[in-house]
């Protein structure tokens, strides 16, 4: 199924900056990129942020939604106990037909759980999981588990692997994704008991694998999918942000340092303007969670108004280019996979 | 047992610019730290490489090894069948108590699996880990495990941690040194199966247990002694050196892209440089390998003159301050350890 013109339902109420800044990214994304949104969300609290703006854009709707899960909240716990909250009416919303697909920057357990309870598992798929995108080299590199599975099974990771080439294919349009196992050496016989069981899954998958590749190479994206269990994935991308807050701030303290290095620091501005953005999440939105049914990006909590329009953007094109059909479709190519449920597994 | 003037056994054909920058560093660590050194390598080459020093310093002598275990030879079996080679010998000096500790900047698995294999294991030390340190903030914290160990039970954890203790506080002066576990977010109940069942037993172990870190915090050295099993450790290491290749890269590019950007680039030269030898390995020497019967150090594969010379300092410091001694003392805080062992653990 694909979208001609989508609607993306927005959790208005999830995020570090909610609601000011989400409701600000809807806005920018309705009207800079003609995007239809459906805020949910508190509607008194919602519209006073949407008269902030000036010109509403045509394309914003407000969906009432009167309960909130808090960042701290117990994930799964908030998921089935708050059947008002934003994050639940904004997947019903997909459930339904009504939204193509879900963003939300708010507790990430919670929408993760919701997800697989309100929309259930896609066929053959053991564990959704949630990918993450390294902007980091000229090209993308879709990075995954980060974090929904803290312990993965060998099946899992070619499972992640199959849905993680249909959506570097679909969306970010990559000809025959190249795909790579996280481990601690290039050749076959390093790893883990579970990495180790996972090459040679990945060998016989008919995906175009790679091999192993080490954490040295990550930021330099030397595959299309670099697939891990959910425990080093998340102190990956963690460890690399970081690093990228640790050097960036030696290199602005050595600047502040004397008084001539400030000012050639000043000179050196825009450059590192440039590189800013290059190593900015912002750029590039939210991660989708694959593996459930229907389309759902998961931001980072600190999100702003340009990181929410981003994810909004991102959830379109997934729309648009029918990303649920093809993940469904990585499906025929496992053998004995379980059949989907609804149940959120512990 | 502390040696008041320690003979630290080199290895001078490991590593990948052996012999002449293991040698030019036994050359600097005896003549400018006044370090006896047994370099052990085959005569001939290392007395060559020696006979370019002008000087020959007074503590460096020669012992004759035959064979040499190259980088990319399978590490036990190496070990197992090449008992002239310069790691064999080496560990054997220290066995034989002709030496006070090894270094060696070769093939890490062999040197872990022969040192395992002729010195033994630290009476109820399930698993021998290697440690690094990362130097990044003002303080020094040791990270372990980083890569002896691919898969960890939660009592090798607790293990490593005594350990690492115990070093910190010997060798680099940390009064009651604190202890973090690496995890996927800082409450109790996160994490894989192993993390959240060593969690529990580092509440119960007497040490100064701080709780779980996340990756963003490992560069900001929040804890002095940080433990994970060795899988996760060796791709965070890695992940370290490639963001930080990845980033001076990246500021490097930024300053050449312009004429202007480039003089201005020519006056933060000197805070660059500042920058660069605190993200500098070679600073810090070589990473212990904490539960073997006997001092061993692994250096960094590409180890200069400068890296052997801090090894060599840091392996003195460690006969000095009686190392051997305070990891065998956190022994009796453990309970039902297995005995002492002399053949590697498959």
């Amino acid at each position: 199924m694909t979208a001609a013109d989508p609607v993306i339902a927005l959790d208005a109420m999830g995020g570090d900056h909610a609601p000011r800044e989400i409701v600000k990214g809807a806005v920018i994304a309705a009207r800079d990129l003609g995007i239809k949104v459906a805020l949910v969300g508190r509607t008194e609290v919602v519209e006073a942020e949407l008269a902030r703006h000036k010109d509403r854009p045509h394309g914003v709707t407000v969906v009432a939604a009167t309960d909130i899960i808090e960042m701290e909240e117990h994930p799964a716990q908030a998921a089935r106990q708050k059947k008002g909250a934003s994050i639940v009416v904004g997947l019903k919303l997909v459930k339904e037909g009504r939204a193509d697909a879900f963003v939300s920057a708010g507790n990430t357990g919670a929408v993760m759980a919701a997800a697989i309870m309100y929309l259930g598992r896609v066929r053959g798929i053991e564990r959704p999981s949630l990918a993450g995108l390294i902007p980091l080299s000229g090209r993308l590199s879709l990075f995954l588990d980060v974090g929904a599975n803290a312990d993965a099974r060998p099946s899992y990771l070619v499972q992640w692997a199959q849905m993680g080439a249909a959506y570097m294919n679909k969306v970010w349009k990559v000809p025959r994704p190249t795909v790579a196992l996280l481990n601690i050496g290039e050749e076959e016989s390093k790893g883990n008991a579970l990495a180790l069981e996972a090459y040679g899954l990945l060998s016989r998958s008919g995906l175009n694998f790679i091999g192993n590749i080490e954490g040295k190479d990550v930021p330099f994206g030397k595959a299309d999918v670099i697939v891990t269990d959910g425990f080093t994935g998340n102190v990956v991308v963690k460890t690399m942000e970081g690093m990228a807050d640790y050097i960036m701030g030696q290199v602005r303290g050595a600047i502040r340092s004397r008084p001539w290095y400030m000012l050639a620091g000043l000179a050196l501005l825009p450059a590192f303007g440039a590189l800013r953005k290059k190593v900015d999440y912002r750029e590039y939105g939210a991660g989708p969670l694959l593996g459930v049914n229907g389309l759902v990006f998961i931001g980072h909590g600190r999100s702003d108004a340009k990181a929410i329009a981003s994810a909004l953007r991102v959830a379109r094109d997934a729309a648009q280019a029918g990303m649920l059909d093809a993940i469904r479709e990585t499906a025929p190519a496992r053998a004995g996979g379980r059949p989907s449920g609804t149940t959120a597994a512990g």
